[in-house]
C-alpha cells in the first residue's frame, strides 16, 4: 500500500509527459489557433501604364504573347507579371505615412476570372518595427476575403509563420488598388 | 530513506520534463518523420501555343531574348517562365472531374537539362477540402522523383508544412504534361 | 501531513508540465535563437548580355516596357527579371569545384535604388549533403547584410526553416556578381 501510493505521483507524471510528448511527436501539435501576433496594414499599388512613371509603385514585366508592358492584357489581366514596391500604411490613405514597404510579385493566372498569386515580403524599418515578413499564396480577387501564407520572417518578426487574409478595400480602374492585409502569426519566436 | 524514496518520483518527473524542455529548446525537436496527412493528386498542364487558347491552362509570359510566348525556348525551354491555373483530379484522366485548381508558376531554369522551378498553390473548395496548400520548389524534371516543398496551408490545411514529390505523369510534346504529387504533411494544426 | 509530502511531487509535476504545455499552445514557444545548423556558401551568378551565353548561368526573361533581354533596365535594373542556374561553392573562387547549385529567379522591384526580391532553391547531390533547401525574401541590395528566409528543406535538411544572410561578396559591372550566404536553420528534424 505504501509503495502503491508512493508510485502514483511518478506514474501519472509518466503519463502527463508520455501524452505531452506523444503529441508533438507526429506533428498533430496541440496548437491553440489563438495568434500570438495580429497586425493589420494596407499596401497601395500603382501600376505603370505609360504615362505615370513618377508615381506607378508596380510596372508589368511579363504578360502573354496578346499583352503588353503598358496595358493590362485582355481578358482579365490573364498572363501579366507584375513587379512592385509598394507604401504600407496604417489606414487606407495613399498619402499617410508609410510605415514600410510591401516589395515583391503577383501575376494574373485565370482565363475566365479575376485571379492572381502574390509572392512577397514586408520590409519594415522603423520605431515601431524592424525586420520582414514574407508571404506566398494564390488571390482570387473576387473573394471577398483570401488567406494566403505567412512563409517566414526576420528581425522583429524571426521565424514568424501564420495566416494573412487579404481585402480589396479599394480599385480605380486599372491603375490602382489597395489591399488591406490582416496578419494573423501563430508562430512567434 | 523515507525523504529518499518520497523525492525520487520528483526526481524523475523533472529529469523527464527537463529532457522533453531542452530537445524543443534549440529546435532539435523529436519529432517523427511520420506524416499526419498525406494526399495523391494529379494536375494537367495544357501550355498555349497560339492555337489552343480555349483548351490551354497555362500561358508563357516571359522568355529569353531568343525566345517567344507561343514556342518554348530552345535549348531545354530555358528562359521560359509560365503562369497556370491547372484542374486537380484524383486519379491520372485529364477529363475526371476536377477537385481543385493549382494556380501559379514555373521557369525554366537550367540551360544543359530540363529543369525548373515551381512557386503555387492548390486551391480547394469541395465538400472534401476547402483551403489551400502553397508550395515551392525545384524541379529538376528528369529526376523520377523531385521534392519540394509545403510551405503553408490556409482553411483544412491551416498552418500545414511537409514535403511534395512531384513526379511526371505524362508528357506530350511541348504542350501537354501531366504530374502526380505526393502530399505528405508534418506539421498539422 | 504524509498526504500533504506525497501529493507535493505530483503538484510539482503538474505544474511543470501544465507550464510547457501552456507555452507551446499558444505558439510563444520557449525557443532558444541557437541555430541547430549553420551553414556558409558562395554562389555567382554571371548575368546574358547578348555575347556570353557559354558561361552565362543567368538570363533576363521579364523586363519593363523601357527595358530588353540583354542589357539591364536603366534606372537600378527595375523591372527585370532573372531566372538563374548558378554554381554553388564554399569559397569565394568561382572557379571551385561546385558542391550544389543555386536554382530560381530574383527581379529587380525598386525604381530609385538598388532592390530585389529572391526566389530559389539550393540543389544539392554531393558526399556531403543531398537533398534541397529553398527561399524566399526581399534583397535590399544596398545593405550590407540581408535576411531572407529558408521556409523549407528536403532531404538532408527535411522540414528545415531558419534564416539566410545574403552579403554581396562581390560584383562587377552589370554581369557578374557574388553572394556570400549565412544560413543559420532553427528548425532541424
Amino acid at each position: 500500500m505504501a509503495i502503491k501510493t508512493q508510485l502514483s505521483p511518478l506514474l501519472l507524471c509518466l503519463l502527463i509527459s508520455a501524452a505531452a510528448t506523444t503529441t508533438t511527436a507526429y506533428g498533430r501539435k496541440p496548437h491553440s489557433r489563438r495568434p500570438c501576433n495580429e497586425l493589420v496594414f494596407f499596401f497601395h499599388d500603382i501600376l505603370f501604364n505609360g504615362h505615370n512613371y513618377n508615381n506607378a509603385t508596380a510596372a508589368i514585366v511579363g504578360s502573354p504573347s496578346w499583352g503588353n508592358k503598358t496595358t493590362v492584357a485582355t481578358p482579365f489581366n490573364f498572363g501579366d507579371m507584375v513587379v512592385f514596391d509598394d507604401p504600407i500604411t496604417l489606414d487606407n490613405n495613399l498619402h499617410s505615412d508609410p510605415v514600410g514597404r510591401a516589395q515583391g510579385m503577383y501575376f494574373y493566372d485565370q482565363k475566365n476570372i479575376y485571379g492572381a498569386w502574390l509572392g512577397f515580403s514586408f520590409l519594415f524599418n522603423s520605431t515601431s518595427y524592424v525586420g520582414t515578413l514574407n508571404f506566398a499564396g494564390a488571390d482570387p480577387i473576387m473573394n471577398k476575403t483570401r488567406d494566403i501564407s505567412v512563409v517566414g520572417g526576420t528581425g522583429d518578426f524571426f521565424m514568424a509563420r501564420g495566416v494573412a487574409t487579404l481585402m480589396t478595400d479599394a480599385f480605380e480602374g486599372d491603375v490602382y488598388f489597395r489591399l488591406r492585409v490582416d496578419i494573423k502569426l501563430y508562430e512567434c519566436w
